[in-house]
């Protein structure tokens, strides 16, 4: 059997029966590293000696007869944004001067004592922005991952990992996993501590999760969030919205002719709206807040490294110096507002469907994509799923997004779940 | 009996028991008005025919048999920034158009659902910063009974009425309460609805209740509230921390010396902590939030009115403008790390203890005060009240300051009721 193709749910349970063991695990998914990471690239730090030896101390505890996590023995990678104690945390830039922290964050302190095992760090774009890393995508190399969290997407896409933690300010989690062909949850805002986590921008800044289908991310969501998302799937026959954003004839011809497809294949259970005028100055909301936020938090790369930093982070950065106050207030100040808005038009619904992303990946790997589809979504703090749904005649996959309403992560899990189990491409 | 003297829990608990009707409550409280309006000018806007036929058609409803509210026939006086279908709402300027509103607050309107009766308009600063209405101090018609709710604290304090409504953006509830000599509570940030209420800060703005006791707040809390704040007031000991701020310098000798009278009277409730340091920045975080949103909200009357508009007012809505974006987006990001810092810095307590303002009231009618010992506790979001256990010779009041925990109004109430009730001015 080849352990590296079962999904975290799987090999947390078969450990947990002593039908398998954590350094099996570990061997497997090794032996697929070493099989594609010359190609994908999704790992910017990884010692298999250490990855060994946490199986192996995972191991020892279990056949002790000591009590066990619920994630016992589940290797998990980390963007390389989250501080870790064992290993180095670059933040995807080279010109970092302490990358070896003495922080643990608080999600890879959470994994590890649910009694995971933190397998490596995975490749972020430069501050988790829009510069590329090396990442490539499993499905085609000449292709981006996507980004920021391109490395922890291309990872689970391989199967050199069953599950990953990412970060999304724009659409850094629901569009690499679009691109990559798996799924991947943003819980709503804040209910993930950001603690060790690098700051691009604290009124944007959300924890996700990646990995290849829906009982993995619930499980590992609730062990991260403060609130209680349990894993209790039943599925209930969801009422889902097709909201039309303005954005929407940005998307590619072949996208949109199978997305609708998609659509009309699930027509009873969905109401089409469009293009909800409230919503169209959420995209600028989003850029005002995330570019201020760079500014603010990035003024020490920019002020002593600003040569070697990458030019759409500058300009970025340029734009963000240059709002004024005034305008951020306006941003701030609309997402309650459109928020509210946005509840009150849609009245009684379950979750919003729309694409993930504007197309398929992107070829070459310097441009990783357009959050267009993703932004608002994060700019109102709303939980959001991607489901690889829909591929191509080159097999490529592009994820149908479901967006939540804010703290009902529960209710959006249980509507993937109805959608994913209906229909998955096998 | 002088109905005009008795409380507001007394009056609906009265009212209830058929002792008295909502129709003699009002022709006390009008003939109270009579005597003192003419000094204390609390009121924009009474109509005592409809004052009292309001009180009519509560008390046709009461014999009617029918059930009645919690607050049934009680007379409440309300800002004059909160929309009112059947009263003007001028916001404190002459130059609003539009003054007769189509709108109810949900303030008001939950005040109605619960048997209230609106009896007037108080006076409020204009647009409710800092250029002073009418009002006079009912303790000294020459001294300012504080801003910018200055028509509620002082019609409460003067016996016009036994409880009103206000609004804080740095100290507009705390510091009239604290010169006028009554109680006051400022919930905790967003758990009463501000819909219909003049927006001057969508981060700040926060509803509070004057009368003169704390059940009264309890009781008008508990309706007001999205949370359940009851009206359990059970007494324990609580453990309080007296702080003193970088302000503390700042306060007058006089006040300072009573105030550490008072102190020492309860010293075995009390620990002193010296000036945290990361409170410092908070001050300037809460003015440059505060400006930027006056000049953003009020950008129609700056633009339009400018000449009529106060030099105060203009001059912030000056330096609202001038704000970077960067330095916005740093207010706002502190707001929650100081709230975190403050909170592990005291451990476990149940309030903080300050006195509410830096003196007594002021001469002269101009200057409203300085709200200096409230704004940090408005930027913060953490709930406040106003005792009035301090007098000078004069007879003048002044104020100590309780701050509790965000969302445990509940145990705040508690306090001042245990320290109200030990060590009221009789």
């Amino acid at each position: 059997m080849d352990l590296c193709f079962l999904s975290a749910s799987e090999i947390v349970d078969k450990i947990k029966k002593n039908e398998i063991s954590a350094v099996q695990v570990a061997k497997s998914l090794i032996q697929r590293i070493n099989l594609l990471e010359k190609k994908v690239k999704a790992f910017i730090y990884f010692d298999k000696e250490y990855f060994l030896k946490k199986a192996k101390d995972s191991d020892d505890w279990r056949l002790s007869g000591k009590s066990l996590g619920p994630l016992h023995g589940l290797p998990v990678a980390i963007k390389d944004i989250f501080k870790t104690k064992d290993m180095p945390t670059y933040f995807g830039t080279s010109i970092r001067e302490n990358y070896l922290e003495e922080e643990e964050s608080d999600v890879t302190k959470l994994l590890i004592k649910a009694g995971a095992i933190i397998m490596g760090k995975t490749v972020t774009t430069e501050l988790a922005y829009f510069d590329a890393g090396k990442t490539t995508n499993p499905h085609d190399y000449l292709r981006t991952p996507g980004g920021s969290s391109s490395g922890s997407a291309a990872a689970v896409a391989a199967y050199m990992v069953p599950i990953s933690i990412g970060t999304q300010t724009a659409g850094s989690v629901i569009r690499p996993a679009s691109y990559c062909g798996i799924t991947a949850i943003k819980p709503t805002y804040g209910i993930i501590s950001r603690k060790g986590c690098l700051q691009q921008s604290f009124l944007l800044d959300q924890i996700g999760i990646f990995s290849r289908n829906i009982e993995d991310l619930s499980m590992c969501s609730s062990i991260l969030s403060k609130d209680n998302i349990n894993n209790d799937l039943k599925i209930k026959e969801p009422k889902f919205i097709f909201l039309k954003t303005s954005k929407w004839d940005n998307i590619e011809k072949e996208a949109k002719k199978l997305f609708e497809n998609f659509i009309n294949k699930i027509s009873k259970n969905i109401i089409k709206i469009e293009n909800p005028k409230f919503l169209e100055k959420a995209y600028d909301y989003q850029k005002i807040i995330q570019e201020t936020d760079m500014a603010h938090n990035f003024s020490y790369f920019y002020e002593k490294y600003k040569e070697k930093i990458g030019k759409k982070l500058i300009e970025a950065i340029n734009r963000g110096l240059n709002y004024k106050a005034k305008e951020y207030a306006i941003a701030v100040e609309n997402m309650n507002l459109i928020y509210n808005q946005l509840t009150d038009t849609l009245g009684n619904f379950d979750s919003i469907i729309t694409p993930a992303t504007t197309g398929f990946a992107p070829k070459g790997l310097d441009f990783t994509g357009s959050p267009e589809f993703c932004s608002i979504w994060t700019y109102l703090g709303m939980p959001t799923i991607n489901l690889p749904l829909i591929q191509n005649s080159e097999r490529l996959p592009l994820g149908i997004q479901l967006v939540g309403r804010k703290y009902d992560d529960k209710n959006l899990l249980k509507n993937a779940n109805w959608l994913f189990k209906k229909h998955k491409i096998n």
